[in-house]
């Protein structure tokens, strides 16, 4: 059966994440139904990464087989009018047969995005870690620098997930300050959404809350509580209790996973 | 006592409107129980401009007495500490006692969003109008123009509410494509939220669903339904029926009030 390599786009809040559980609502459940009731037969769904509760994605990717003969526009329509509002598919491609979401993927990119204002806007509270601390970019930079490169982050991540290494490379890890008020109209002083801070980092893959817990012991190099040094401390000794706190779900964003 | 302005922003979505009814949750009755918790007595709220269900602030101005003694910024804080994560407080004033945030309110600036693309963005949903019709920009710019100045917009009203007169004065009318991705960290080609065509509206006041029917007036131009010169003529009869749909709330923000 031919496969297709679908691009989503979804809101994590309100689903247990990505992956299908015994109970509450899940993306990778959403789209199977949908495929489903498309093909009148189970169609089992292969994600490019797991995301947890209330995280969001710009760009997961997922691989399917569909007997159904269609053409790939008319394929995101379809499933478009099946799922719910808060997951899109953005983008269906056929790709050759041996294309797996999760198998032939080479990096993924995760965005993760911290206001530090006083006052929370609105429109920020489903799509940002809220630190109502004022942060120093500088040393949080020189963090970042440390974490480019192969390095083993047992100290990053959450066990209970049985993994062959914790070896990972990182090619790109960068905070930027994200000033525009965007994707509403901004208006005079004061009156605009928060500036936020956006932490980008591409990976060749990430162990189980590995980016949360990157985020969390930034922030903690942001506030002074910790040396940039203490992170290379941490990757050499292995320990979760040498990195930080683990940042909440909602800033994280699966941004693109590239092929 | 002493007067406050209070600036505010909230997300519409899950409220009646701004204004206090029967039934339902509205902004203005969930600032009146935190102010009532705050103050020990009942206190009316007055808003520069009633909102409806669904649509949005980034800058709602209401005033307020309060006859508890303390800093604004403490005022903000305790406001934000027992209203919903929904509504913010984002500024606290004193200001003369004359001072009223809906007389003393010179100028109101509207935003509107309209989302173009085939799939509407997740993170749209509730704060875009999604038209899948390609709009054309240029007449719809004129007929922005023709808005500018001072008309009886009788046509770009719903009745049911009696004002002494339906002139107004419109200072500044415009269209802007919103190309950035933005308030979300930024991936590769297709994997970016939808750009959004932003109308901006800066009148002396507005009628009920005024910016509403403007706007979807003004779709209407861009689909090429009607002229930009039916507007002219829908604001020289004063008919309902020569103006164009009302547009839906949540893509509508109440993005500044001028004194």
């Amino acid at each position: 059966m031919p496969v297709v390599k679908l691009t989503l786009q979804y809101e994590g809040t309100e689903f247990v994440g990505w992956q299908r559980q015994a109970e509450g609502r899940s993306v990778q459940g959403a789209l199977e139904e949908a495929l489903e009731r498309l093909e009148g037969r189970r169609v089992p769904v292969a994600g490019a990464g797991r995301t947890d509760a209330g995280v969001h994605a710009l760009g997961q990717v997922a691989s399917v087989e569909i007997a159904r003969e269609m053409a790939p526009d008319a394929l995101s329509r379809a499933l478009n009018a099946m799922l719910p509002e808060t997951v899109r598919v953005v983008d269906a491609q056929f790709v050759a047969p041996e294309f797996h979401a999760r198998f032939s993927a080479r990096h993924k990119t995760y965005g993760y995005r911290i206001v530090t204002d006083d006052v929370l806007s609105p429109f920020e509270r489903r799509y940002a870690w809220h630190v109502r601390r004022s942060l120093h970019m500088e040393p949080m930079a020189l963090a970042c620098e440390c974490l480019v490169g192969r390095h083993d982050f047992a100290a990053f991540r959450s066990t209970g997930t049985d993994v062959a290494t914790t070896v990972r490379t990182i090619f790109e890890a960068t905070l930027e300050a994200d000033h525009d008020p965007p994707r509403l109209p901004s208006g005079g002083v004061g009156s605009t959404p928060s500036p936020a801070l956006v932490f980008s980092i591409r990976g060749d893959g990430f162990l189980r809350h590995m980016v949360r817990i990157l985020v969390g012991t930034l922030v903690e190099v942001g506030t002074g509580q910790r040396t940039p040094d203490s992170v290379v401390s941490a990757l050499a000794s292995g320990r979760r209790a040498d990195a930080g706190v683990t940042a909440p779900a909602q800033g994280l964003f699966l941004v693109r996973v590239g092929y």
